[in-house]
């Protein structure tokens, strides 16, 4: 089973066979392991076009991602995939690199990923943490999910706080929301790059609906605020507005110290079912 | 003074100036009304891409900004500008477009919008209607800002809430919260592409913990919900996390009938004064 690392490795190829367009070409190996119901994980996709903006802009004053925005074109296949990237702009505290994921020569995943550093202590919150149980009370989600195996649960481990688990025996709390304790089942430490795949890792705040199913993304955005510490990640996932065949999500991650480290938004197509009524409307 | 069609306007402009990587290509004619301190406004640029996005996927299946998120590169100046776009894909129920806004020849903002249409009522709400006073209770902010100009103030009538305008006598309220109607001077109606600019249309709301100055953005995305309806639209801007230096604020918009049309957020630069403590920490 390939950690984070691996499963987002990317070795550098000739950009000549990419098109003159492009800065720095990237071949990836798409693990099939980081996937829901048969469809790579929209996070893990950010994350490997997060790694590639990193290579690219290649700068010790700018390691890490800061934001990264993607809209995601088509599920690309696992396997072989290719990675190409483009600098914009190189600054003194930031740069700013725009990325393509393609998959048998299809465009899959668009990125713009603006790369930096962290410093300084939190000067104001606004976004009261998450409490969660101790994360022993919590029980790890299955690889075997609600009517379709999510193999993302293997690599990343994830321990949901019980009184969110009511969707799993059919009795969701209907409030859109679900928390808990989130890290790497080899213990990999959390670092900004990860972060990007984990402001997407809890299931669908959907599920807490009572609306089962995939939610194909149409755009994830992360705002990175912090290195984090090492230890488990509390996170939080929310529904904020569900229209349209819509839905937007919004994630909160917090690192072991309690510090806001990551927040991110989305926006998925969602299939709601005929006649179908919301389990409570807020 | 120009409105906002007026001032996101585009001329089809040939591709061969632009170089052959790009599929359309506009000319635009930026507004230095559309501009807070000698800059020009974020919200109003990222219209810009938006609407060259519409122009450029040219279907009138898709003829709204559904999501559009851009990274902000550089400061363009006033007055010619080129926007290039870039069709990634062209779907059934959506297309994605990337798009450039170049000034000088150096790219500026780079954008990635996906483009759609609205259908449907709210099926479900977790963001609660901010609560406003009457329109004709809360008075328009002028043109002159605390310390410098606000040009932008004069297309666009922001009519905020007295309870939120302790900072421009010296009194923030410490909660990081702006609130107000906003509509278009010229009585323009609201509609998805508008939008774009009204995610960021308040001050920062950073003024609100006594922190004024530039807050200059380098990522800002936007979520449309649905086509809003006319009248003026009850907008509310919150800080999240400032660290670092740098902040995080959520934007909200509701249309006259009280349905949530829009969210934005952004991650911007913000300078701190040395020894300065937060009026309140939350």
């Amino acid at each position: 089973m390939a950690g984070f690392d691996q499963a987002t490795a990317l070795r550098a190829a000739s950009t000549a066979s990419a098109g003159a367009a492009y800065d720095s070409a990237f071949e990836a190996d798409l693990d099939p392991q980081w996937s829901i119901g048969g469809k790579l994980h929209g996070g893990y996709l950010l994350a490997v076009l997060g790694r590639a903006a990193c290579l690219a802009a290649d700068n010790p004053d700018h390691p890490h991602p800061v934001a990264a925005s993607a809209h995601f074109l088509r599920a690309p296949a696992p396997g072989e995939a290719q990675v190409v990237a483009e600098m914009l702009r190189s600054g003194r505290t930031v740069a700013q690199v725009r990325t393509t994921l393609l998959s048998d020569g299809q465009r899959c995943v668009e990125g713009l990923v603006t790369v930096g550093t962290f410093h300084g202590e939190p000067w104001w919150d606004g976004v009261p943490a998450v409490e969660l149980p101790p994360i022993e009370a919590c029980p790890r989600l299955p690889v075997e999910g609600p009517g379709f195996e999510v193999p993302l649960m293997g690599p990343v481990a994830e321990h949901l706080d019980p009184a969110v688990m009511g969707w799993a025996v059919g009795r969701p709390s209907g409030h859109g929301e679900l928390r808990g304790w989130v890290d790497f089942d080899d213990d990999r430490a959390p670092d900004p790059l990860s972060l990007l795949m984990l402001v997407d890792a809890l299931p669908p705040a959907t599920f807490d609906l009572g609306v089962s199913g995939w939610v194909p993304t149409l755009e994830l955005t992360c705002h990175v605020r912090a290195v984090p510490a090492p230890g488990p990640l509390a996170v939080r996932q929310r529904v904020r507005h569900i229209a349209g065949g819509r839905v937007d999500e919004e994630c909160d991650v917090w690192d072991s110290t309690g510090r806001l480290v990551a927040t991110g938004h989305q926006l998925a197509g969602l299939r709601i079912p005929d006649g179908r009524a919301p389990a409570i409307r807020r």
